[in-house]
């Protein structure tokens, strides 16, 4: 039996070499991708993400919980980013959430994201593809980090939920960050310390501001309060999730639609853009254009601009650079 | 007088307005880059990061005024992430570092880095140029955030400041991010806090663990005790970023080549990232052909990755997606 169909059935070893591939970005997945397509699109995706330390994996433990209470499956992927340097990922904390490993209807992967030119997100959709082609009811998307690179990731959910605790530091942390405006769910997490209304009084003025809402079809995100350690306040959350899906799906046909336009041009932008990269790169480095192009550059015998522009008259066809 | 002449001669309000049309993205910025080019590779760059609320802007602040007191001059980019839901860059703390705006040899600008298709990496790299073709010996890049674009960032300074506070959250807090691994020189602000020894500890475990070091020519990362705010510590961490410098610039030749040759294909490799995409997708959206794609894609009746090879076949010559 060839993979796709043992993905579809739920084979669970098919499964997790599946998503090992996607990560190690073999060729071959891609042709399972192709065959995957058309049986995605069931599942309900839920992104999660917050800076380090603020409690994210305990939460997506209690999450898991409560899903499966309600008898629903789940998959979950964490994600982490791969560091340049080392090429690995560190996954300690995975750990917490492994008390669900002996129930058939969990399924938890770690993704090192070795992206290569791409980025994580190709990656990160690929296997979620995956969950969602086996027939989970839920894929948890954990991210790890606050950067460009985990907004992108969670444009790959339906809700995008922000993890936070009191007080970090700055009263602007929050804002800084930035990823904020991506949030349709927020929750504070340790809300038994200090400063917990604080943060929730800021959030709710973060929200006010935004008035216009254009981006998000007039849902006006939400805020809950938690304890994960000791599953508090989870049920609340679990509800408020559900309430964003309702709006996403029932409230307003023609949001919806722009909604899965949104979704489907943001995918197929990720993946034209690694696409696009690798093949130029490779035949760069392979022609050994690429050092000759990068030594010229140390050499200042040109600048970047102007060697970019010759690849570009190189290697594209009716392109130029936008004026 | 042109404005490349203009900025060699350090006209501060050209040159705020080149950074500012760098941050645009306009194309008149680019001939001028290309001008100022070749003028250079003179001032020392020093990327400081870490996740919000460490005290960049505090410690940034005590640099400018160590930096100044041994008669330096001084650029200081401050790089935001631009939200793509927004697109506006909150820069509230900015403000901390405004005593020095009097100061003619301190010239400091935030970038939104509205970066379009490429990211954030070739704007800051532009405006890097600016303030070294304008004469700055030292050009501070503080960057929000600790993601993967964070760690592009960094990559195109001569030194990589990481700032950390003691304990925040989980004791792997510091692991996680992966941007650890970019650090030269480690500073833990806050000093006074409960867990700065732990914390420090930490991090001279994580640093023995990578013993090779081979991206960073042998040199060992180090560590430094600061209180950015009563202005503790500051000395001692210039003093470490000049010890760096001098790694970098004598101790090896053959390093000192292979750090260039690192930088120079970064920064290549940047943008022509972000010039490929701009002009496909400028193709592709004014032929209608994207919107067309994207359309096929909802409906699903194909999936992205026949799409995306497609749009290769179409626009690229001689390239093909790596097997």
């Amino acid at each position: 039996m060839d993979w796709t169909q043992k993905i579809l059935e739920g084979d669970l070893r098919t499964v997790a070499r599946m998503i090992r591939d996607i990560d190690d970005g073999l060729p071959e997945a891609r042709a399972i991708l192709k065959e995957l397509f058309p049986h995605t699109g069931r599942a309900y995706v839920i992104g999660v993400t917050g800076s380090p330390g603020v409690g994210k994996s305990t939460l997506v433990d209690r999450m898991i919980q409560n899903l499966r209470a309600r008898g629903k499956t789940v998959g979950v992927l964490a994600v982490d980013p791969t560091s340049p340097f080392s090429g690995g990922a560190i996954l300690g904390d995975r750990i917490r959430m492994q008390r669900h490993s002996t129930d058939e209807g969990v399924f938890i992967r770690s993704m090192a994201t070795r992206g290569h030119f791409g980025g994580l997100t190709p990656s990160t959709r690929g296997a979620i593809a995956v969950l969602d082609a086996m027939g989970k009811d839920y894929i948890l998307v954990e991210t790890v980090g606050v950067g460009q690179d985990e907004i992108e990731i969670v444009r790959a959910a339906h809700t995008t939920l922000i993890v936070l605790i009191p007080g970090m530091g700055d009263d602007i942390q929050a804002i800084k960050a930035g990823i904020l405006e991506a949030g349709d769910v927020f929750v504070i997490n340790k809300a038994d310390r200090e400063g917990a209304q604080k943060t929730r009084q800021e959030l709710l003025t973060m929200i006010e501001m935004d008035k216009d809402r254009k981006t998000k079809g007039g849902w006006k995100p939400t805020i809950f309060m938690a304890e994960a350690l000791k599953n508090q306040g989870v049920e609340d959350l679990m509800a408020g999730i559900e309430e964003h899906r309702a709006f996403l799906l029932k409230k307003d046909p023609h949001y919806l639609a722009e909604f899965q336009y949104y979704r489907a041009r943001m995918e197929l932008f990720d993946l034209v853009k690694q696409d696009v990269i690798g093949a130029i790169m490779e035949q760069l480095t392979q022609s050994g254009k690429w050092d000759e192009f990068v030594q010229d550059l140390v050499q200042k015998k040109t600048d970047p601009y102007s060697l970019s522009e010759e690849i570009i008259d190189r290697y594209l066809k009716d392109c130029r650079i936008p004026q």
